[in-house]
């Protein structure tokens, strides 16, 4: 078959956009230059015939100052292949094409790779243990949402998504990319026939993908993260997350290949992995090492559940994801997870604000920003999602379809984002949390204590310090979480040994607060 | 060197104890018969020369039905070698020995394994996932205590500890090989000079050993398991838990060998494992594994921690042993231990009660106790200790070396012990601990719900229940964990559907209660 040479295609993560440069002399189109974490793309025209998904074998070497990362590529249909990458490194990147399908190997060249443009701070990578922060340092506080299926919906409908995930606190959505809602984008794979099994495991359709990654794209352009979620149990009906062990496979390396370049994509192997009934705990493990194996862009990977918690410290695992709606009543519940993971925690489910007829779906605004707060002091990160539909059963909803959200709850998770943007990075830290202080934030610096539901008159302003310690003085601010206001108290606290294990100050040892629900206190070095 | 045979030794394990009887025929004397998990011992004159404890392998294959467990010797001292066993099923048993010693290898024998006497219920093993049993059957209700160097007392403060086990509630005591405060016993090593580090790892003390074992069997007497500690970082000055990796393993082959056989013994690896500055997590796994591979008798296995959890889903670990003195305030926090590590849990330290001048030795009775019960609503299970000493320091406590109990809790903890053997088997499991429900036992049979320090003069008598599910009548009793009352309510509670997800009596919605701390209720159903 005839094999041409296709002009190459830089990704359009927003700023990240490469500037495309036809080379005379290569034989292969190239561009002069990408920018650091963007994604150069080459395309290759190759075989039609047979079976490309199974039958065609293509890679590229990326190389750079010593360092070189083989990168898969793709088939995106009409005998076009890809290779997606994104250059970890600025300076000289050569590349070498190698494929069993000789047209496309032995191919080569070279670019450019620039420094990062504004706004360009890279993947999201784990920091400091618990926390996380984009590859150039800039933390990355998560304020996490889920809209299921609002990828496969209609353009108008994805549309209305982004726009108002424009204006929301949201950076990270976690997303299906098999629908469990009703969906305009339906076929991941080649239709056989009419009924919902009557579809080709072996044929990927290019068309269903390239739509759902503009969807990544589109975050990407939004500061968003895509957590892209890979199966799930809610599809019996056409059994897409009930595939055999060879074609789950061949799905996950399209995906690795084809999604993995985007700096903003986040691995989540699946929701409720253990109410998929078709796969056992070791089908889980081998797909999630399989994926660390395979991923050159080495992008975060976790996995959700329903009842029984995954093993958090498997080393293919970056960050605990964590069902739990009453975990986050509570600081030290939320704490205890990153004792046993020893990894990021995101309770990614945690409930949802909305008015459905199952008590899952039926928080309020209070409630679900009550999760968030509870979430923080305890060291983690929380997500929201929305199940205001008519008719109250979730489908239609912004947690199924997106599209508006009209919950109390994101103006204040927007409050509560920028509060964690003016504390210590990369994060809050739970401080003592045998002790019952209730308190996080970075110890003798900056700490934060929450109320709930409390409805306090007044709090003792105690510190946990020991002799030799730092004892500082602090200013102190009253946060009202749901009016959002941050009233400060005039004068400091300065501290001073109160027993063994505390500070105080003797001359105001307490705080007198408005006796309002979902309170905070903040107290700063000065 | 001459090799005599010696008279065999059952081990006294209470009504364990075998019948002992000379064959007239065999050439090695042999007891005829020992009961089902009672203690055989074999005893060989070997080697005197050399390190017997390197120098000499020596072991025996018990086989019966088809089944053949091969069981480590251990030397004694005075060229006496042993092997002990405990035969895991009734009926006829062959022996025979293999050594590198030719003159204790080639023996052979056989004996009767009987029905265990009355009160031999046999080891402890994990039941219904997260609970204990005996090999019986009989559900092991963990009331934990920890005497850390009582063992190594001296014989009249060892009398006076067991003394107060014999009318004390715990059934369960953890013990240091090693000690950590002052002690009698205090050489484990043979000695090769004055100071603290003089002493020959490749040397054991038999003497040693042979005085702690006398203290395993004599809990054994009692009922009481006996959870010994292998190693602790408590010790600088000695050092026994800083000894190389080949000194290690001597050590533990000589534990396995000598105190595996007592059906009383569970295994802890380390106390505060992570404070063991000379030991990595690499080392842990390590003699973990090879204590799972080499202990014949398959005893517990647990690892207790100080800031860093232990994987406890690592296959060599058979329970969860916690420090944390937070997590048993809040029964979804004790539960969440379950969920991480899906084995049984015990808060083996939760703080203790006591008079100290530190944190974590200064509880009241009524905070000893409300540990307990929190535990017990998780599905998980605690452990005591008492810091009272007149130095304040806890090392000459019950904590430290055993003696007298001067606390409030103990008669508490005996009547928890009552409740929870008047509750179902194996245990009680936490319900529906997603929707704060704060009640365990087992569905739609047994429910308690605790109150902890809140002073109620009423509850909602709510339970989980869903259409289909089995309503049921229950009679209700109100307990007070601390004046250790039970107070039936008059008439049942007839349960009918409340909610989608609820059930309630219309007729009697609430329970008045008498508005003090440290309350309980039960439903049982008629």
């Amino acid at each position: 078959m005839a094999v041409s040479r296709r002009m190459m295609l830089a990704g359009s993560m927003g700023a990240g956009a490469a500037v495309l440069a036809r080379s005379a002399s290569a034989a292969v189109a190239q561009p002069g230059q990408v920018e650091r974490w963007g994604v150069l793309e080459l395309a290759f025209d190759g075989p039609r015939t047979g079976n490309p998904f199974d039958d065609v074998a293509l890679s590229v070497r990326f190389s750079s100052d010593g360092r070189t990362i083989r990168v898969p590529g793709f088939y995106d249909g009409d005998g076009v292949y890809r290779v997606r990458f994104s250059p970890p490194e600025t300076g000289r990147w050569q590349w070498t094409s190698e494929s069993s399908a000789a047209t496309m190997s032995g191919k080569s060249g070279s670019f450019e790779c620039t420094a990062p443009s504004a706004g360009n701070h890279g993947p999201v990578r784990v920091a400091a243990g618990y926390h996380f922060a984009y590859a150039d340092g800039t933390p990355f506080r998560q304020i996490g949402t889920t809209c299921y299926s609002w990828a496969l919906q209609s353009e108008a409908k994805c549309a209305q998504t982004l726009a108002t995930l424009k204006t929301a606190p949201f950076n990270k959505m976690r997303m299906l990319v098999f629908p469990n809602v009703e969906s305009v984008a339906t076929n991941p794979f080649v239709r056989t026939g009419p009924g919902p099994r009557d579809w080709d495991p072996a044929r990927i359709d290019p068309a269903y993908f390239r739509r759902f990654e503009d969807r990544i794209r589109k975050l990407g352009d939004l500061g968003i993260e895509a957590d892209v979620i890979l199966f799930h149990p809610y599809d019996e009906k056409r059994g897409y997350s009930d595939m055999a062990r060879a074609d789950d496979e061949r799905y996950l390396r399209y995906i690795i290949a084809r999604f993995g370049a985007y700096r903003n994509l986040w691995w989540s192997m699946a929701n409720e992995y253990d109410d998929v009934k078709s796969k056992t705990m070791a089908d889980w493990d081998h797909l999630l090492q399989m994926l660390q194996a395979e991923d050159p862009h080495d992008r975060l990977r976790s996995i959700h559940q329903i009842t029984t918690y995954y093993d958090n410290r498997k080393p293919w695992i970056t960050h605990s994801s964590i069902q739990n709606g009453a975990a986050v009543l509570d600081d030290v519940r939320a704490q205890l997870h990153r004792s046993f993971g020893l990894k990021p925690v995101v309770f990614d489910e945690v409930c949802y604000e909305g008015n459905s007829k199952l008590r899952w779906g039926n928080l309020t605004g209070e409630q679900m920003v009550e999760r968030f707060w509870w979430g923080l002091m305890g060291g983690t990160y929380v997500g929201h999602s929305e199940t205001i539909d008519p008719e109250r059963n979730a489908d239609h909803s912004w947690l199924g379809q997106g599209g508006r959200l009209a919950g109390t709850s994101p103006p204040r998770l927007a409050f509560l984002r920028r509060i964690m943007e003016e504390g210590p990075a990369p994060g809050i830290e739970p401080i003592q949390t045998w002790w019952n202080y209730s308190i996080a934030g970075k110890e003798f610096e900056y700490y934060l204590h929450y109320f709930g539901s409390e409805q306090p008159t007044q709090w003792p302003v105690v510190l946990p310090g020991r002799k030799g310690q730092p004892m500082n003085a602090y200013r102190l601010d009253i946060i009202d979480t749901w009016n959002m206001t941050i009233s400060p108290v005039d004068g400091l606290f300065r501290m001073q040994r109160h027993g063994d294990y505390d500070f105080h100050d003797p001359a105001r040892p307490t705080v007198t607060l408005p006796g309002k629900p979902w309170l905070a206190v903040r107290l700063v070095k000065v």
